[in-house]
């Protein structure tokens, strides 16, 4: 049954019955996917919906980068040094990690699965803006690929865009459409 | 090169020069996973992890239920109705999604894929905790799967505990380790 006020979601199975204090200032940081070419990626997730890339670190041996972004309106209190760079990130909620494997841009076709054909599990990401329509009409303009348009299903309030990986990028806004 | 100043960033193929200003207010929310058994996985995220559960929404239909959850220290400016609830959840950052389909509870074995094997693609969700061996020792006592220990390997500041889907959740802490 849809649990919708503070009373009903505490009574959903599962659901602890008062939160541990040993959990206290525990932050859901980020989520991290894997990206065939870090530079696609990086100008879908920077130019297309507004991230800033705060770290890049190189693993030179091992092969592989890391890049870190967040989506702020504001990023004049991001430290300039890196390991301020490092403790500021760690402390923010909603941080985008990407993971590139050197030389899969160099690869024929997707190098890797976005979840949600067999096998599935990982199904999306989501970015909120504060106009659902605004947002996709220049999506289309910019030529970004959709999964599904506001205008398909019955959902006519969600669209789903794809990353230069294919993985979903959920667009949602706060309010009712009008 | 690993770049972490400013600049350095700024010059990284693919990230845009400046960003484009039809991209303000636009907030980095949730991240989505399916789950086989909607109570084991809420037990872990609340229980263990301290996430707290904001929003349950069925689909009797379709089978399925969406659960959302976020990790606040204080969930008191949390709406108590459900359409001020959706709102407040579509503003946040560091968003939880949860999709269970009903039924795979049922299914023996693993239902979902966690990304870490091929076909790869997702990796993991990450949590920042304020000190990482005392938040290690408690998963330890409260039996939690590692996929890595603190000791294990080389990265000796970060662990990655599993979820009840197998979910790898990376533990980290801001502050280098003494």
């Amino acid at each position: 049954m849809t649990a919708s006020t503070r009373d009903a979601l505490a009574q959903v199975p599962g659901v602890a019955s008062e939160r541990d204090a040993a959990t206290r200032d525990f932050v859901f940081n980020h989520t991290m996917l894997r990206v065939k070419d870090a530079r696609a990626s990086l100008d879908f997730y920077t130019r297309v919906l507004g991230f800033t890339l705060v770290r890049k670190v190189d693993f030179a041996e091992a092969k592989f980068s890391l890049f870190f972004l967040v989506l702020v309106d504001d990023d004049s209190d991001i430290p300039d040094d890196d390991a301020g760079r490092k403790q500021w990130l760690a402390r923010q909620r909603g941080v985008l990690e990407l993971t590139h494997n050197h030389g899969t841009e160099d690869q024929d076709g997707p190098v890797y699965h976005d979840g949600n054909s067999d096998p599935r599990g990982f199904g999306h990401l989501c970015v909120s803006v504060p106009d659902v329509v605004v947002a996709c009409a220049r999506f289309e303009t910019l030529g970004v690929d959709f999964q599904k348009r506001l205008t398909d299903g019955r959902m006519r309030s969600l669209a789903f865009i794809k990353d230069p990986d294919g993985y979903w990028v959920e667009i949602i806004q706060p309010t009712p459409l009008d």
